[in-house]
């Protein structure tokens, strides 16, 4: 079972890289900051003895072998990178549980059958890079490496440039070697459903569908003073009409449908220019894959429709689409039953949240574990999980992938 | 009378600082672009034989002895900063047809009986650091110099220290040494009527009032999956509003209204993250002042109701105000008289563009010249001027400060 005191020692050490006045995380992905920390994960595999190796998009993962030689491995973390400003939690909770995981077999020589792997995923949150779920996606294949490789970041930084920086574009091909037997990501829920219902764990049997645009707007620049109304195409205009609609679209779908434009900029922003070009992002997510396609038509009718009104132009582009998961039922059922052995309150319920889980699910059986977030809140310096929440998912963590690892 | 070749050759040099790949000019004000225009400047103001001197605030002058040493000195003049990515004639034009009269002057021995200021603005645009007309503001005592002095751009450097990284936080009061008989700014006139009348010359005799407001937003970061439509505080679906119900607003007041969103940031950014603070600026103008005042209160109400509908704070700061200006008939009628004795096809006209004349105005009799600018088009790269009516201008200035400097 966990040390309770050395997994929040370690919670804390990693939680001061990249730490915000704030308390929260500003750790983006392949920054400074995330070499730091993957620095200190690459040292922790170590100090466990275990087989450290890091592939060409810098998924690190490390190996503890299994007594069965034959066996296939199963695959456990989870990713260390964050929002900007951001919480401690996100990510980071999971990949920590996993190394408590093979510190606590270690500490008491629990043998396990398979082989474990550990894993920190590169760029799950898909803020400075896109998409998110990067490394799962060209490790499973669902995302093209060399595509990837390639996407830059708002100054022209690509991801390949990033990881040569910070040291971890590996040598390793990235894809699996060998065939595994499951794989299970522990997660804060990031939403209010468990602290609603006083719950200590959720089972995961799912992962809405979602899917991001991005939107340029072309306006014309001109004097905020002598350019009469009527003569203006104003880029702002436009997308602020489209915020305005992306805002209300959810009125007519499904009860899950979320919506929202997160990321907005404005050229040349000037307090007394007429702004000529504003780049935007889309995110809208479903259960249901078909509300997923309806709610991006939807949005470029609204882009087309707001973009006439004003007399601009614009460019519009599907970024990412991901369809809903649907998890593994005998990882599910097996954590469940570890959930019960712990004696941990729980639930199975589905997540609003993308996850590289969805990912390794199309390679292998896959299930997740949440906690809970306080509030709900994440994506925010003020995430925070109550730390015997975190500590009994960590047990109930330990003990399905101590089930798993022997099946 | 002007040299047209010389006058073109200085303009092209000039353009040439702080030049954009589209021919356009990116030369805010203070940067190391406006350091090197400036150097340039005083050195043309050198060898003219001018006395030059720098004040606290970085506005040059060169100054012209006259014949009658007892005489009150005529200021001409406009500014060498640009819009970001703006064009080459706003406030350039107006600064080298002044440098182009005095170099007239010096060629052929004409006479004046007044001294005669020549003088660049520091700060008109009010784009890196506001307010507007900042130079010309402090001069005449309608701005505050301490207080401006403090004012911090985007990047939290204070119009003092970038005034003392370019070397120009000069040692000169800032404020008039004596009583000015008059004053004449040459500008472009950013809008179309000109062009639509297919006249050359516009002669000044009023300028808009205008007031700048800045909001900010502050609603609750969240994770754009898991967080239901019902429980979010978007602080862009907020300001979005706000954008829409100012594009609206002129609908309501008169005629010559405009009302316009140029700078919106949104913070923290993220495509999956729902935005926690907006940033953005409303820019309102009007010829008459009770309109503009009318128009700051609409613009209030329309952000408490937009930030009351999303369950958002805001704080909102009104940041500059400037009345409608009425230029000197004096200086009106002698700039008509010129246009005519020069033959120069004219119109007398307002300005929906704010000048360094307005504040200059306070101080002295003051108006000001325009020439067309090609589709109303400013503030933008592919701000034109055909030199045919650049020449015309500055004819008709040199025509005007001759009559002036001898009044
Ligand atoms: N869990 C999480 O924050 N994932 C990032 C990808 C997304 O769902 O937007
Ligand atoms: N002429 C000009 O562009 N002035 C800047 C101040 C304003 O916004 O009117």
């Amino acid at each position: 079972t966990i040390d309770p005191e050395r997994f929040r020692e370690t919670f804390e050490r990693y939680s001061e890289i990249g730490r915000t006045d704030a308390d929260g995380l500003h750790r983006l992905a392949l920054s400074e900051e995330d070499r730091e920390v993957r620095d200190l994960f690459v040292s922790d595999l170590e100090d466990l003895g275990l087989e450290v190796r890091i592939d060409r998009i810098g998924n690190v993962f490390g190996r503890a072998e299994g007594t069965d030689p034959d066996a296939e491995p199963v695959l456990i973390g989870s990713h260390l990178d964050s929002q900007p400003y951001g919480g401690r939690f996100d990510g980071q909770l999971g990949v920590l549980s996993a190394l408590e995981t093979l510190r606590a077999f270690d500490d008491e020589g629990v043998e396990h059958r398979r082989p474990i792997e550990i894993v920190n995923w590169t760029n799950e949150e898909g803020s400075r890079f896109k998409p998110a779920l990067m490394g799962s996606g060209a490790f499973t294949g669902e995302l093209d490496l060399e595509e990837v490789l390639e996407h830059a970041d708002a100054d022209g930084v690509t991801v390949a440039e990033a990881l040569d920086r910070i040291g971890y574009r590996g040598d390793d091909p990235v894809g699996p070697r060998e065939e595994y037997h499951s794989s299970l990501e522990l997660h804060v829920e990031q939403g209010p459903k468990l602290e609603d219902e006083g719950l200590s764990v959720g089972v995961v049997e799912g992962v809405f569908g979602m899917a991001w645009l991005e939107v340029v707007v072309h306006g014309d620049a001109d004097h905020a003073g002598p350019s009469p109304m009527y003569s203006r195409k104003d880029a702002l205009v436009a997308a602020s009409d489209v915020v305005g609609a992306v805002r209300r679209l959810s009125n007519r779908f499904a009860d899950d449908v979320v919506t929202t434009v997160g990321e907005l900029e404005v050229a040349p922003g000037s307090i007394n220019v007429i702004p000529s070009e504003v780049r935007f992002t889309v995110d809208v997510r479903s259960y249901d894959d078909a509300v997923v396609g309806d709610l991006v038509e939807a949005v470029e009718r609204e882009v087309e429709t707001a973009c006439e009104r004003e007399g601009v132009e614009y460019d519009l582009e599907e970024i990412w689409r991901i369809p809903h998961t649907e998890f593994s039922p005998t990882v599910a059922e097996t954590a469940l039953a570890a959930a019960d052995a712990v004696g941990a309150s729980h639930r199975a319920m589905v997540s609003g949240a993308g996850h590289d889980a969805s990912y390794v699910n199309e390679m292998t059986d896959t299930a997740m574990l949440f906690v809970p977030s306080v509030d709900g809140k994440t994506h925010n310096e003020a995430e925070f999980t109550e730390w015997a929440d975190a500590e009994e998912g960590a047990r109930v963590y330990v003990e399905t992938v101590k089930r798993l690892a022997n099946a």
